[in-house]
């Protein structure tokens, strides 16, 4: 049976061309960027050419980008490196309720390290309150860190504007932008970002990379010592064909991509709302391109993914990261639904790489589920 | 020109029998090992299959095998993982003066953070003294690290007789044995090991990828908080390919091959010396089967490497982290040689998948160098 993948927000497909850009650096140009001689020095020519391209993908200059090993390192090498970097001094950090688990558990790390943790309350779509974020900046705070796209229910934070509040108070802005790169519009300059965390296997690139955008001039602790690769912030072996995979992964996202996915979320969108007791979660308007997450009245999420994998549809009841904890959406509370009512959910994320019509006329003939 | 790379203590060219294992979870089975569907599920077990695999090489148990980003991140996790474990109760840390810049980076950062370290001596030859071992324990003691076969030199410590004395005084031992994994003998059981740092890109495998084990039972505080993956200890989405490739670099390792590379490397070591001048670095009979280490009377190793390179044979002046600080080897001026002699030093190190007769030929040619 022909499976429909809807699960591309926990992580997808490689495309065949990142691939073919990757395969030369297994067994051909296999070389230690650091090495002084030519096999090393052509692996480091493709790790500059690689960090070029995401720089420009962000509107970011080439050294303010720093290779990892995914977006749980970035966002733990930015939390963490800029409070061991600030305190005593500084100790406060703000965040939301509906961070990724790797801002929230880092965040725990550091309150046992001293922090001062603030947890912004959002909407019931999903937002935070331009208010709450001004009202919550103390003369200790370090930084203020808010997802761009959430990963379980899409809404789309407004950057700018929370970007603007943090240079007049004069405190740092990260970002989680792990499900949005390459699906929303990011510009250090004009969102006044100080960190942004990027990813490469949500967007087509190989698992194990990902990258840390820091400002220049901004003090960081690393996370990894050693070697003083990444400019000294990030030690480590390069790992040049996952950074190769994902800087092309990058280079070939486009508009037209992000359009077409709207088209077909909004399609299946309408044709689930028209199931009698089935509810959106998350932003109608300002949500990722590829996310689709909805409640049912009277139908755990688990079993209604169950029955959709019978039928070769795979979805997810939550994040892929929760599997481990196995409780209830934190996010899903955060936006008010009641624990049952999380537990009803399910999430299905497509990707450029799909057609979804065989899905459509599945859901089309409502009577299946 | 055919290029002879004698840098493979820098990173390895990947196997291809290891790309193609790698190969199918790029594009076909690509999922991620927490999505309980299918094609989440099919990732799960590859990554429990790689984990038996390498668990199996070092005699450890599966549950006991943390897969990491490589060495470097593995061994920051042991120490810092370690340490964050112990503080305040204990804070003392033992290492040797040879380590790879990973551990004694890590051991720099601790030491602002409230860590006590000891920095071992080594002997000419490059092993710590069993006496100087034990003496240097102390109350506050929480492990012993020591670097299993050096990665410049190649001078192979005891392991066994170094965690005998750490189990009768109660202390953790740790190894950093990214140039040893499967080519010098490694039985945590025999040799009492708690921790073991292993890594792929030295064994053929992709860069990208390491692993921890940690003994059943032992304290340690995540490096990488998030999603609770890895038993709870190293969040981040699993890099699949990597750990299938890793996995499959360590499963076809043999015996053979390091006896073939053992005498490859005594046939260039023996021509070597012929040469006036010409002293070998670290251990003769104790040392890595890949491994050449010279120093020249009266000129740098720069510049032989450089005349070699025009040849096409590719060596290193130096470790390839160390290049980002530029310096002298630490290594080498631990072993007693001075700054000089140290800078007119080269390494050379070969791998399982070369014929060094080509090298062998032009050493003979003795009148080129």
């Amino acid at each position: 049976m022909r499976q429909i993948y809807l699960d591309n927000a926990a992580t997808t497909k490689v495309d065949e061309e990142v691939l073919k850009a990757m395969l030369p650096y297994f067994t051909e140009k296999f070389g230690n960027p650091s090495s002084q001689h030519q096999i090393g020095q052509e692996a480091k020519n493709a790790l500059e050419k690689s960090r070029k391209i995401i720089a420009n993908a962000i509107n970011a200059k080439t050294h303010e980008i720093i290779f990892t090993s995914g977006g749980t390192e970035s966002n733990n090498l930015a939390l963490k490196g800029l409070f061991f970097a600030s305190y005593p001094e500084k100790n406060h950090i703000i965040t939301t309720k509906i961070e990724h688990d790797c801002i929230l558990n880092t965040c725990k790390w550091l309150q046992s390290m001293g922090a001062q943790i603030t947890y912004l309350d959002v909407d019931k779509e999903g937002f935070v309150s331009l208010e709450d974020v001004k009202k919550a900046i103390t003369q200790k705070t370090i930084v203020i860190s808010i997802i761009h796209a959430n990963n379980e229910i899409g809404t789309i934070q407004d950057l700018e504007a929370i970007g603007k509040i943090c240079k007049e108070k004069n405190v740092l802005f990260h970002t989680d932008a792990c499900q949005s790169f390459t699906k929303v519009p990011i510009d250090v300059k004009r969102q006044n970002l100080d960190l942004v965390t990027l990813n490469s296997h949500k967007i087509h690139g190989p698992k194990g990379v990902g990258a840390l955008y820091i400002r220049k001039g901004i003090e960081i602790t690393p996370l990894l010592h050693g070697g003083q690769h990444e400019r000294g912030l990030r030690s480590g072996t390069e790992n040049i064909s996952g950074i190769v995979g994902f800087a092309k992964a990058a280079e070939i996202a486009n508009e037209r991509n992000v359009i077409k996915m709207k088209e077909q979320r909004d399609r299946i969108i309408n044709e689930l709302l028209k199931i009698p007791g089935v509810k959106l979660n998350g932003a109608r308007e300002k949500r990722l391109c590829n996310n689709v997450n909805i409640s049912f009245e009277n139908v755990e999420g688990e079993v209604v993914g169950g029955y959709l994998e019978n039928d070769g549809i795979l979805t997810s009841a939550g994040s892929a990261c929760m599997s481990h904890s196995g409780g209830i959406s934190h996010v899903l509370k955060a936006i008010g639904l009641s624990d049952e009512k999380a537990g009803n959910s399910i999430r299905a994320c497509i990707s450029r790489l799909q057609q979804t019509r065989k899905l459509i006329i599945f859901l089309k003939d409502s009577e299946k589920l």
